[in-house]
């Protein structure tokens, strides 16, 4: 089994080059391209070339928030786990979960709702301008697409990219019609990891 | 948009029947399918049933392992992040990652290899049965084969699903011929959210 000989820290940018060999004649636009080359890199998928979708206004907001200080809020703590912290701290930016928070399992209890959608208005109270990462829960999207309509939050940028069978594919289409900035992966796919990609994305945009 | 009513407690449950449905004519062996159905599940792509491959004894040691206390080890803390801790409380096992340990990022500089690859020689020192679960990098999968084959390490299983571009279909093929369990994604696909889907497949064995 012959490896090929590439220094750990060249092993990223060797895998853009061969992202980008194997885009052929596919041309990227140029602010999202290192958004949808990452979110390849993380999951070597080439669907998410169709599949990502960017709101008009999606990276401009996304990185003046950012740089603003904002709260990345997830909706799983592998997500959390993913987006890069050293980047985070030199924008003076953070990252928060909920989902293990003990309110959080007893309204969603008490409710009949998922802990994802209480977290969506628990995200209501953070203050400063906030992000929006779902990996993982469509009742994410659909409560939050409720609170915005409701004018109880107004995200600088949704990520969408819940993933599975069950209402996925809608609610990813519900947000898209919410009116705030989205970055959305139409269809089933998605994750924990296509959501910390595309915050890693943003962050090294600015930092690093 | 219509949205399928779908109680949050039912939602995995539904989620598997359209994963079975989708299955159509391909019939899983019994005693693998709550694993592949699983990966399926957390990455809504079927490719899975064909790209994952298990050595005969590997479900059967893993089982094993679990009960004895093992300890899984993991290659990202996204991964980490993903292993259901109710689960391996219940069995008395738990799950470490050394990735953001200071005396890791020390020996890798001073070796010029990577994080990822000084972890496999940290759990060489772990006491008790281990299962080794790569996500994210071929260099932990290529290091482990090199301690396995030095005698220094001898996993319960491996789970070999690291993504990617740069020799992560050849350290696939590696581990496979390293005489060890192991249950691995053949190809570029694979993720932490893949190597955690595995873990917690085989914790929901034994404990949910």
């Amino acid at each position: 089994m012959n490896l090929e000989n590439v220094l750990p820290g060249d092993i990223e940018k060797r895998s853009m080059e061969i992202i980008q060999e194997e885009l052929g004649e596919i041309i990227l636009d140029e602010t999202k391209a290192s958004i949808i080359k990452r979110v390849i890199h993380t999951s070597a998928d080439f669907d998410y070339v169709r599949t990502l979708h960017f709101s008009p206004d999606a990276i401009d907001k996304a990185l003046a928030a950012l740089k603003n200080g904002a709260t990345i809020i997830t909706d799983t703590n592998m997500a959390k786990a993913g987006v890069n912290k050293i980047g985070l701290a030199k924008l003076g930016a953070k990252v928060e979960c909920f989902m293990l928070d003990a309110d959080v399992a007893a309204t969603a209890k008490e409710k009949g709702c998922t802990r994802a959608a209480v977290c969506m208005e628990k995200a209501c109270e953070v203050e400063g301008p906030v992000i929006i990462a779902v990996g993982n829960a469509p009742t994410a999207l659909v409560r939050l697409n409720e609170l915005i309509a409701e004018g109880k939050i107004k995200p600088e940028l949704v990520i969408g990219v819940p993933v599975g069978f069950v209402n996925v594919v809608e609610s990813k289409e519900i947000i898209m019609s919410s009116g705030v900035p989205y970055i959305v992966a139409r269809g089933r796919k998605g994750g924990s990891n296509v959501a910390a990609a595309i915050c890693n994305a943003l962050i090294y945009k600015l930092a690093r």
